[in-house]
């Protein structure tokens, strides 16, 4: 595929929508092909799984939550973003892999008390010295990642850093302004304390592919620093 | 948990719907509290989820199709099956874990080919006596199912065995009489053949849980087959 995957995450209220469609008309201002996406919803099927997911009508257990996230996923690969990868577009995705780990696995602590693996190998306990080690989902979910992922990897993923209260007073300023939250929006505090440390873990295992944006500031401030890494990326002169 | 769950399974047509129903009947004759339910669809969430996937509106990719089965499930062992069973109940449940085997595995061809699995660990290979062994995709969907099902496994299944092209005429007759096939009813003789055979592997790695039921023949006589195997099984007097 002669295109590039680059994803921006972040908890909610980290800027990164607003960072994502700066930064498409920044690569159409050099000529680029951009295609923004985001999850989940963004395929007509999608849409449908985002209502269930979002819209507070159904509350999905958690591994049902996965499972839907991870259905939206397969078909936004195979509908959307392979085929403009293989165009040769730059994709740049709101949310993917990487917001599965830290809301659905981080977030909601599936771990393994509650989906019980009956393989040894699934089973990695904590160690005698009492550090923890990788969850047992956290293993499983590598697998299933694959299979709905159709083994598509971002090459490249912005994750905007900001401390949760700073994330939460820009959800109250959006709420303030008409626009409405969704399910994940309204989770309690120490969830999506829960998911930054998600993103962070993930963060300091692959800080080569991972880069972290310091999302605090101006939005123009924000955007400089993500043409920085976006112009090393594609060997762009910012 | 003291109540006792017991899965319908079989190709579209093969009559175990009507067989549930006459089986929660003479149960009921006997003093016994039974639950029927079904997949997919039978919570409020998985009826939406339902719609997604067998209304034809939308084409889900097989890897989509698979997860939102698999939504559906956690939902349904969730809220009803394992309150049901804790209760007491004998739950009788048309399709379950065997139909995910048997219809997104066998009978899509989730493959190596299509999933990637980058693991040494999920390659199966095929043997070099050119024995087929399991597929990749069957080894992760353990895991999965796993997770989907949170551990919950039927203790008896009634595999309601019928040849394809007897359960494909049946299915003309339920749409003699006005009934709306749904996307899985509409696949093609080879799709069917590919699940019924999904089904006879499945009975024959699992031939104490699996019990073969012959399916032909008249609604009373496959009946008295039924009180037959769920009698010795129950220790009931049939």
């Amino acid at each position: 595929m002669s295109g590039h995957f680059i994803t921006f995450e972040g908890v909610d209220g980290c800027g990164k929508t607003t960072q994502r469609e700066l930064t498409a008309t920044w690569l159409r201002e050099q000529g680029k092909i951009v295609v923004e996406t985001f999850e989940p919803g963004a395929s007509a099927l999608g849409a449908e799984i985002r209502h269930l997911l979002l819209s507070g009508e159904h509350v999905p257990v958690p591994e049902a939550e996965l499972m839907l996230f991870l259905a939206d996923r397969a078909q936004h690969v195979h509908e959307m973003l392979r085929p403009a990868l293989e165009r040769g577009a730059v994709v740049l995705c709101d949310r993917y892999t990487d917001s599965t780990r830290a809301y659905q696995l981080a977030g909601r602590q599936l771990n393994a008390d509650k989906v019980n693996p009956p393989g040894d190998t699934l089973l990695l306990h904590n160690s005698p010295d009492g550090e923890a080690r990788e969850s047992p989902l956290g293993h499983v979910l590598n697998t299933m990642l694959e299979v709905a992922e159709l083994g598509l990897r971002p090459e490249l993923t912005l994750w905007f850093d900001l401390p949760v209260p700073e994330a939460l007073n820009r959800m109250r300023g959006r709420a303030a302004t008409g626009e409405v939250p969704t399910r994940m929006d309204e989770e309690c505090r120490s969830f999506h304390e829960a998911v930054r440390n998600g993103f962070s873990t993930i963060f300091e295992g692959e800080p080569e592919r991972v880069r972290r944006v310091d999302a605090s500031g101006s939005v123009d401030e924000v955007q400089k620093r993500v043409h920085k890494v976006i112009g090393n990326f594609l060997g762009t002169i910012v």
